[in-house]
């Protein structure tokens, strides 16, 4: 019975489930930051996945960065699958602006995360949950 | 015609090149680090590759990652397309370790570039060319 890893219940909220991965906001209004995280026990890798699902993963992690890199009007999607600090396997999907507060270099460790208001939570949610229904 | 990006070409050694895309060595001795160029131009996001690309890149990024975890034991994999700054689609396979420099951090602007010394180097090459021929 897959189990999300408490940090990551911690520090994001859940937005939907696809067929894989469930998607998860990052609650750091800093950068839109969605966390695809395939729902399969005991993976750190992407290369333990089985074929099918890396496939998948695939194709949902590409859905993912086209939709954000249109409804954000990104300069930049960064994807990443580092998982130094947590095990379970999880890959970031980053929409980054020339003016944001970490460019050019990456997101972590730079800034606290700034949670988002709830009125700004709601309204984020409802409309990314629409646009990965449409996916 | 494919060219690669000029602070890729200087930053980096080709070591192979496999169906997709050219396996760079990043010249830098604090980490184990190839760099995947999947050989298209004008590509800046693995959502912008076609879908037959984008799973002929998942098949050599797992195959690359899972031969640098195995060879050069590894406690965990990174494996990030970033490009804020170069914007030439690329992505990392950075194999770490707890003891290593940056751990837990992501390894972006932490330690400046420590070379290889010319011996290091080939034989680094020698047998990394070794071991993505067996891929």
């Amino acid at each position: 019975m897959f189990e999300l890893h408490p940090q990551l219940d911690k520090d994001c909220l859940l937005i939907d489930e696809l067929t894989l991965c469930s998607v998860l906001l990052l609650n750091d209004s800093n950068y839109p930051w969605l966390v695809l995280v395939p729902r399969r026990d005991n993976i750190r890798e992407m290369f333990e996945l089985s074929v099918a699902d890396q496939a998948q993963l695939t194709r949902e992690s590409s859905a993912v960065a086209a939709m954000m890199a249109q409804h954000f009007t990104a300069d930049k999607m960064n994807v990443a699958a580092l998982g130094n600090i947590v095990p379970q396997l999880h890959i970031h999907h980053i929409a980054r602006y020339t003016n944001d507060i970490a460019w050019p270099g990456p997101v972590w460790g730079v800034a606290p995360p700034k949670p988002y208001s709830e009125l700004q939570l709601r309204q984020l949610i409802d409309k990314l949950r629409q646009l990965l229904a449409d996916l």
